[in-house]
Order: C-alpha cells, then structure tokens, then sequence
C-alpha cells in the first residue's frame, strides 16, 4: 500500500466510523471520556518517555526553545489534557437538540435537528496538546476526526492516538472515531485536502503560514482561526481610571494569547490627560510602546509605529498607540488594520459607544471591558476548539454546537406537492 | 486599467459599500426593493430588447433550446421576477435579531445578534433571473453582492444591474451594494476567487461542473448547492395506497426540480405487491424505469439499472428502481449514492421510520411525504438562494437567515480578567 493508498483507506474508514457515531448516546461519549482519562494516568510514563524521543530529536536539530515548549509533554500538561478531557464530559451534549420546529398549513410537522458534521479534519503544528483536545471536542460533538500533526511531534501523537482508540473499544465506540496520517510528507496534507467525498470539515490549528496554505489547497470547507490583532479605542468621554485599569489588562495580563491587544487607539482630547499616565504604567509590566507622531509628541522616548505595526500581532509585551480624531476614526482603523476578532470602546457616552459596537466588524465587540474575556469558558459556552475569524458557520469562540449540523425531519400523513 | 485592475476596483468598492448596507434599515432596503419594481415595470421593453440581442447571438451559435429557454426574458419572466421581489418586501430582515443572551457571574452582558456575512459573489450560468433573484435576497439581509453570470447574458445581465443600481440611489442605498464582472473571460472568475480579502462567501450557482471549478479554485468559503438524487424506500409495512400517491408526485410533479426523486427502494416483501401498480402508474406519466434484476422479475419490460444510474440526477421522467432487503440495506444505498438532499420513507412501522430519520444523512429526511417540499416557501421559512447541499453554515433551504453571520456585542463596566 502506497501512502496514497494508506490516506484513503485511513479516511474512508473514519467515514465509517462517523455514521456510526452519530447514532451514540451522551452516555456512551461520556464512558469514553472517562474510560480516555483512566487509560492517560495509566499511561503517563509511557507517554513521557515517547514525548522524550521527539523532544530529543529536535534538541538535536537545534529547534527553538519556544517550538520545544510547545512540544514537551510533562506531568503539568499531562495533568491539564485530563483537565480539560473532565471540561468536556460536563459540558452539554448538541446533538438531537431541537432548534427549531413548525406545523405548517398541509399538516406536515417540520423539525430542525442538530446533527454532527461528520468527520472532520485538523491539520495542526506539534502541539501535542491538540492531538487530544480537538479530538474530544469532536467526538463529544459526534464527529471522527482525522488528525494531521507536525512530523516533529509524530511519536507522542501515535502513542495519544493508541490510548484514545484503546479508550473507544472499551466503550464500544467504533475505533476509527479517530485515526492519524503520518505519512507522506508535505504532499500528504495537499491530497488530505481534496478529499471532500470524506472530509467534511477542516479546522486548521497553527499560525498564518499553515493556516493559508491550507485555505489555498483545500477542497473542503475550512473554519480559520487567524491571529488577532485586537484593539482598544479610548474615547473622548472615556472613564479614564476604568480606561487605564482596562487597556493595562488587556495588553498585559496573558500577551501571547490572541484576544490580547496589540493596538490602542485614543481621542485626541483626552490623549495629553490619559497617555502619561498610561505609559507609566506600561513601563511599569514592561511593555513596548510605538507610536504615531501625535504619541510621540507626548510620550517622547518611544519608537515610532510604521505601517506594518498596525497589522502586526505581537503576542508580546509591545503595544502600537494611534491618536485619532474621532470613533469614526478609530472604526476605520480597526475594520482596516484588525482581523475582525476582539475590539473594545471606553466610554460613557452610550452614542459612541453604540456606534462602535455596531460598525466594527468583528466577532467580538465590548462596551467597557477587556478583550481577554473572549473565550468559550468566559462566555459561557464551555470548551472551544479555537476562536474563528470567519463569518461562514462559526465566529468567535467555536465550541460543541458548532462542531454541529442540523436537519430538517418531515412527518407526514401522504402529503404531496400540487 | 487592465481586467485585474477593473476587478479589484469593483469588488473593493462593493466591499466599501458592504460596511454602509449593514447599517441600514429594512424601510430603507424595502424602499429599494419597491423602487426596483417600479423600475423593472417602466423599463419592459428595454430589457427584452437586450435579452433578445443576447438570445439572437446564442441562436446564430447554435446554442440548444433549453439554454436559450433559460437565458430568454419575455414578459412572463418579468412579471416572475418581480413577483420575487414582491415575496422579499414582506420577509422579515434577519439583521440585528437576537439569537441568544446571557449575564455572566462577573456582570459582563452579552449579546449575540445576526449581522450581514459581508460580500456575497454569485458566480452562475447564463440565467438572468438569478441576477435579480439572488441579489434581492442578498441586499434584503444586509450584503452587498459581486455577480458573475454567464457570458451569454451579458447585455441583459448589465441592463438588470443598471436597474438596479438606479433602485439603490433613489433609495438613498450605495450604489455598489450590487457590481457585475464582464472582464476577463474564465481566468477572471478563478482570479475573483482567490480575493478572499473583500469577498466573505460565494454561491455558485449552476452545474456540478461548474459548482465543482468553483469548489476547485476558491480560496473564499463556498455553500454548495449540489444536484439532488434523492431516493424514497417504500417500507414492508407502506400503506401501499399511500406509496403509490407519494411516489408519484415525488417523481412526476415537476421532474426537473432538485427535490424530485431519481431513484426508488421497495422491500422484498411488498415489490411483487407494490410494483406492478407502480409501475403501471409511470407508463400512464410517461415515466421510464430502470430497474435492479430482482425489479426486472416484477416489471418485465424494463432496462436494467447500471451501477452510475444510482448515482444520477436525470432531471427528466426516468426512475431507477431497486429492490432491498430491509430498511438498513435502503439506508446504505441512500448515503452511499445519494447527494444528501432530500429523502423519504413511507411506512406505518414507527421503529422503522425513526431509524430512517436518524440515520439517512441528509438535509431533508421524510416520513410519509413526497420529497417535493424541499423549498423554503414550503418549509415556511420564505424565499431562498437555494438548497445547500454542505454541511457547514446552511444544510438545506437557504433563506435569509442562513445570508447572515452573527457577532457577540459584550456590555461592561470595567471588568477585567484576573
């Protein structure tokens, strides 16, 4: 068998797999998960020691420290993979949920029925962590799932993937719920990617470079979860105690996250009162300031912000800052430079800020709080698979539901159209 | 300005134009709306005197008669088309609904509310009622469209959008809510697909060849609205008066349509019964059949059905017809060959129906109805852009709710995340 080959028959019988997942009770997705949590704490050691065998291959090749974080599996992590394993078997089970439903004049009784997707796709970079968490999330929504992780992450995700499918027998779930394709190099993904006949859903997990590749050689619907270039406008008629305790959070308080902000925009009438002080408190965690001229003018020992800082999310201690005339302004930059994620307005005026709220195009707006709030948890919907930028199916935090589908069931009595 | 320049200059400036139509009301969009009438009835003869120029070069090409039937506009179609807008005044706008609150224990207020999904691209065969059709939903539910119809209707398509741009000014809407492409042959329409900067979706509508060199070469989400082989299985315990009724009008009543059945399922047990009726039925329609060889046994004169008649939509007065085992076997064959359309059972036997419900997978799934009732009117959901075979954002009738996305307005009043 050529990977090829190997790659069909892998994908088909996942397929399979997914009409007959569909048809599972909660009850039997919840022993899986409880059967996956029992086989992870039997396992740690021999999942350590297979995480090692990556990890010490790529120390070998001189991999940044930040790709080995992110690859290394401890008892830390270990322990918040069965964490988030216990998130999910509490959380609400969409599929059967009835969304909709109507008589109509002829006697027919339509319902809308959420259904899952089917077998769904993640192409992700060697984050481990991924393997099992995207994976659960899709099963508990009814979904199989294929994986495709980074080569570099190969061991840890065979050995993940084994105790997963030990934990599907057990609940006599089928074990083709979840399968892996290591094979095949870079060509592999590319022809995952054509295989709409199985797929029906990619969710791809890693920076822009994957993501876009993926956009431009797929076949199959893709959900993106691009980077967040977020910001925080401070209005004229802004609070500006709340305002500086607000953007300081909402920079500082978890940067590498991407409901972060990268850039703060401020009313010019209020710009020499709130940015001393705000930049004080910066220096104070740390951050890197940029700035347009008017900024400079006011907070002189700082860099100047180009073109490219508006674009760019830093993911790290550095904020861009914008003086701007009006919210008119601040909209404009925000739908021009942002990526339509998380954007936040301090005001008390309840004109402008209604203004922003509606004319900003993005998954999340807030009227006087941080953007670090959107998260499925914080929201209120339990786990999420990521936060889309798309407007297609899901924007904002992606959780259990909309991993789903719906149908239309028909009942009738021998209706026929005239 | 070459044909590239052109295009991003159009899409660009109906991306602009996209932001103003999402704040606009529903008087103002139905204010458009009723101006298009009034415009269309004024300007008859303008618009047959274009189509017939487009029709008489397509009859100097020898185009076939069901195209040109397709492409010609007489005074009939207009009165069709403005009765499709007529229907679109009184649906009601989907923009700004709440589709779900919650208050969270910190005091955040959030609000998910239906927005416009942006620009919609509209990529189809040479059909002009499609031109007002689809863009008239588009702008009722807030988007902006960029067009793109066959190359045989390119005089009537641009008098149409000329109409239109004229309904959009005197309702005080951008004018760009609605641009057509002209340029560039087909490699415009693989460049327009890759813009995914300024294009939020497209719909392609037309053949599966078509539908699959959008799939092919899009970079931008697509909703597929795929052919529809639907099936119904006539069960062992059918009110075979019932089947016979059903059948018939799921096959005869408008052949052509995506919801009429191309291929039917009877049980072992009841064929020698059920079929010969049937098939007594179709002769008297005018409908041909081609049946499995168990079928042949029953209905002598028959062709025999081959393995890619399962797989066909005829669009005609032809059925395929197959004799199963049980309902698990008619099951099979449906998700097996199937477009995951509409589908039907006809049984008194509850078990047997609710097996079908759950496990046929499709947008559609009957009991006891003809297929035919696949369509938004029908469903009471009003007029729709199609019957989207996907799984992903819109499964079935496509309306205007399913034209939206939606965005989380968050109210604060300084929290922050700890």
């Amino acid at each position: 068998m050529d990977w090829k080959e190997k790659i069909i028959s892998d994908v088909k019988k996942t397929k399979e797999a997914s009409l007959l997942l569909s048809k599972v009770s909660t009850e039997d997705k919840n022993l899986f998960l409880n059967k996956l949590i029992e086989k992870i704490e039997k396992n740690r050691e021999r999942i350590i020691k297979e995480n090692e065998k990556d990890v010490e291959e790529c120390l070998r090749r001189d991999y940044s420290n930040a790709f080995i974080d992110r690859l290394k599996i401890d008892n830390k992590r270990i322990d918040k993979m069965i964490k988030s394993i216990k998130d999910v078997i509490v959380l609400p089970d969409p599929v059967g949920k009835k969304i909709w439903e109507i008589e109509r004049p002829n006697g027919l009784k339509i319902e809308k029925i959420r259904v899952p997707i089917g077998v769904i796709g993640i192409i992700y970079e060697s984050r481990p962590d991924v393997t099992i968490e995207a994976s659960i999330l899709c099963i508990k929504s009814g979904n199989s799932v294929i994986l495709r992780g980074g080569k570099e992450s190969k061991r840890t995700n065979l050995i993940l993937v084994d105790i997963m499918k030990s934990a599907l027998k057990d609940a006599h779930l089928p074990v083709d719920s979840v399968n892996i394709i290591t094979t095949g190099g870079r060509r592999a993904v590319r022809y995952i990617l054509k295989l709409y006949q199985y797929i029906d859903l990619i969710i791809p997990r890693g920076g822009e470079s994957l993501i876009k590749a993926v956009v431009e050689n797929s076949y199959i619907p893709v959900i993106k979860h691009y980077a967040g270039v977020c910001h925080t406008y401070v209005d004229k008629y802004a609070n500006l105690e709340m305002a500086w305790t607000v953007v300081l959070n909402a920079k500082v308080q978890r940067p590498a996250t991407c409901n972060a902000i990268e850039t703060l925009l401020v009313h010019k009438d209020i710009a020499s009162e709130f940015l001393p002080k705000m930049a004080e408190l910066f220096k104070k965690y740390g951050v890197e300031m940029r700035g347009c001229r008017e900024t400079r003018k006011i907070i002189n020992d700082i860099k100047e912000a180009t073109e490219d800082d508006w674009y760019t999310e830093y993911l790290d201690l550095i904020i861009s800052i914008k003086i701007v005339n009006s919210v008119e302004e601040a909209i404009e930059h925000i739908n021009k430079y942002g990526t339509h994620h998380s954007d936040a307005i301090i005001t008390e005026n309840k004109e402008n800020a209604d203004k922003f709220l509606k004319e900003v195009d993005s998954a999340a707006v807030y009227h006087n709080a941080s953007t670090r709030f959107t998260d499925g948890g914080e929201f209120g919907l339990g786990g999420e698979i990521g936060i889309s930028t798309d407007k297609i199916h899901a924007r904002g935090p992606m959780g259990l539901e909309e991993l789903t589908s719906y149908k239309y069931i028909i009942h009738g009595n021998g209706q026929i159209r005239e």
